[in-house]
């Protein structure tokens, strides 16, 4: 007997909500949208309207919404997108003990359930945010992973795609290092084509392509005025675990555990991955220039300063 | 040379925004996604963010936000969501007052930027707005459609997948009249594979998906608590939109002007039309039961109380 | 760990070969094509020439070619498309007998390999050759399917969508009995957008219609001078074989044991059945007319005459 | 009134035939396969089978099959398939006389029907082909394109794929030059993830794959025994068609008209374009290293040779 995969989305919000949409789509297998108890009637009314939408789309997959863990049990993959937003007044630390708190509460039921699933994590801050997930759930690294990278690389894309005029599919980023303002691009291997950016794209233009990624959430948060960006990082996150589910074998930027690799130890940042049906099957090493590694380490500071506020 | 097509959705809110996605994900042309100037932030925010999420997604599509019509200029099709929800206190009549000046506005503009554009109305109450667009826009009947049949009959076919557990690819169903309450579903046109449901589903099973179904919009208001559904009246509006772009000569349930047809004249209500590349081409006439019949007739008067309205 | 779906054809032929593309595409699970030895470099090419299409087509699935039966194993469906034409002077008979020998030493290498596989036959005489599949298999009655019905309503469905001007997406048809000649169609149960076709095409139309469905496959066969069709049936075999390793709980028509079921003992014929996780999960039964019931008959007689003929 | 795209592929072959079926399955438009008055009944026996698929594949796309130019008429692309293959004691010479004439005559039709369209050719040697059809047909050079470098990079990329077992979509690469043997590729800016292949693979592993690749026609048909590669040419084929229809600005190799661009006048020779709705809308010129500039000119001379072969 051959059964669907099954896929839980933690958090109900935007972008929780969007990725079950686009999981259903590509038909990748049933999905459980969960949320607190206190929003259980507004998760099952999102499930319900985009199961109301899959006749039209064409598309076979049971939706639900629910505050119960135990309908999450036995999930292929788990993605958790939980967590609050920093709020005026707050401090960094306090947010991520908060969000800390949330996702290790998360992981502990998700664990119960499906002891055997792939977590992918959103919750921000994300590096700290996997960290916890592996922590608290004990699973294998291969079977906790981040996303950023694939975020970043999507801005960074679009707005080279921009610039250049062409097709977003032939345009390629590369990306290190943690999220948004901590990410470390290489250039040298970003694409349009095939042809390094550099040829294409003069260096003061190219500059500010890459700081205008950096700061790509923020100008999103700026512009909504309420809340935070939720296509993108949904159509992100639905890669990583379509990567999986159907063992492709993807090249993809991952958070990822890094012991030894790029000289760091016990810590959790974007690299460039293999992932596949094991999760993270492989890290790939670099040669970096000593200003790459510089970047680098001063970012891998960065989350390891806010890896130590969660202890 | 060719270009590509381009489609403006007015109307920023959820349901217009899931439009534009599901428009850029199928690749039907470039988006512009307009709302009024005091959201026109929030309207960029989404627009660049569901373009940040092209890249992840493989598609080549524009997609802005504004609220300048100037945008919208020489647009293939326009999808009109604007319009008010209704609020506490608010009186039936008050909220048809408000919506038709809304979509007489919106419509002034759209026929002055894109003379030779497809119509496509949401906004509520659906059938007396697409008569409002009709008349302001002065476009032949065949330009100006409105949509409720396709998210009747997506939520009556995700019920009846349910209750048999089929494939909602499997499941049909026919809806004559006006929207939600004042539909009138055609069982003895609506099948699972082919076969009657009747025959599938016991009588009384079936009216309660019937009465489910009518009540299908107010069940995802509950739901919600604020706002309501957006999945799937998005998917309907680009089912009917790809219909017309690709000139697909789909057999789908519009909302089209009646001169005569069932005996109505002047009318706009929900019929099974031919879409395609001259928008509907044709409504189909079926003969009806002295049952059916008297329910369009209730259904018909229903809706044109609500026209009266807005004159 | 998350492995891959595992398809393999049998028979690399342009049906076979179709068949693997089509699979390949839509990223079913990797897929071998198998032939005889003295085909094992053809085989071979077309699988590679296959494969090298994949970057361009966006797909990741292996795709080998071999003589091999090893490399089929632990297949999770295998299609069975091997057999003979027949040739000028070959008895009809002669022709059952030496396909029957074909697919029995086929499905005994398939079941060796892949004991829990779903074989899916449209080897000719497709009903006679399903049978000695389930025979020689040893396989439980919802494991080993044939299929007619579904290449038999899309030649419908063409003819009908082509006769009316509309999308061949609102067009369904609905057949019973033996493929092909033997066919019975149920024009009751087939509709164009829901509306019965016996209300938008007059009779002598439908009737040729029928007639030309029936004699499809000779139609083809007579236009290429050589060889027999291979798109549509491929298509047919791959929405089956999706509708079991989606689960997607399909209703289509299929190639199923009766037992018992619409008044037949231990016959392989077409009749509507739900396609899902475990194979032909159900067998829907309808009321039938007696001319309707009459024409079934003689399609049961017909088709267990192939059948005596296979033993 | 908004129509179908028109395509008409000339030549009913392997690649025509599943040019066309591609094209279909996408939804790109009308297709047309044409082939000469001999092979009228096969063509359209073809084109007729796929029909019968359409209505599973679930694509609205009239196919037909003809002999008559005048079937062609306003298409908006016609790819030009036809030409014989060499036989055994036919000089190169000949081959390349006897597919030039073939070609002539071809586009003399297309012409005479659809004077605005873009033509793309696939007949051999490829890069004299595409010559003789921007010679017969007096089209603006952007409006005669070649195809070969997107199927030897495909080839180069599934070979790479398989080397280091990652996704297709994950690896990247570059060729500019004349069609297999002759072509030149650009190790440097060839990526699996971004990572340049150097640093991926041993440089003895990469001269096998590159070596594989030059030979990757013959390959297929060593294998085949008769006939030649049609899967991979047709995903090309569909993949340039696509960029144009869509306006999408791929960055693609072409077969271009070179008037000065690497140093070459009057030479059609593979090298990356930008590809949109105007054809080709771009070349883009590279430094090339001097062993790369003096591989380049020995392609550019071998397809001179066959250039002027054909006058």
């Amino acid at each position: 007997m051959i059964k669907r995969k099954k896929i839980s989305v933690i958090g109900a919000g935007f972008t929780g909500a969007t990725t079950a949409l686009f999981l259903a789509q590509k038909e990748l297998g049933d999905v459980v949208l969960l949320d607190i108890p206190q929003l259980e009637n507004p998760t099952k009314g999102k499930a319900l309207d985009m199961l109301e939408a899959t006749p039209v789309i064409g598309a076979d997959a049971n939706i639900i919404g629910t505050s119960n863990y135990e309908d999450t049990k036995d999930s292929d993959v788990v993605i958790i997108t939980a967590g609050i937003a920093r709020k005026p007044g707050m401090s960094r630390d306090d947010l991520v003990t908060t969000n800390a708190g949330i996702v290790k509460s998360v992981t502990e039921q998700v664990v119960k359930y499906s002891p055997n699933c792939f977590i992918i994590v959103l919750s921000n801050p994300v590096d700290a945010m996997t960290y916890v997930a592996h922590k608290v759930s004990g699973f294998p690294k291969n079977r906790v992973i981040g996303q950023s990278g694939v975020l970043d690389t999507a801005r960074f894309r679009t707005f080279v795609a921009q610039e250049l005029n062409v097709s977003v599919e032939d345009v390629t980023g590369f990306v290190l290092g943690g999220h948004g303002d901590d990410m470390v691009p290489l250039i040298r291997y970003s694409f349009a084509g095939g042809i390094p950016l550099e040829k294409l794209i003069p260096q003061d233009r190219i500059d500010a392509i890459v700081e205008r990624t950096r700061k790509g959430g923020a100008e999103i948060v700026n512009l909504l005025g309420t809340g935070s960006a939720y296509y993108a990082p949904a159509a992100s996150l639905v890669q990583m675990t379509e990567a999986i589910l159907k063992d492709k074998k993807r090249i993809l930027p991952s958070i990822a555990l890094l012991e030894g690799e790029y000289g760091y130890e016990n810590l959790y940042m974007g690299v460039p991955t293999l992932l596949g049906g094991s999760g993270i099957e492989k890290v790939y090493e670099l040669d970096l220039t000593p200003e790459e590694k510089a970047a680098l380490d001063k970012s891998a500071q960065s989350v390891r300063n806010v890896m130590n506020v969660v202890g």
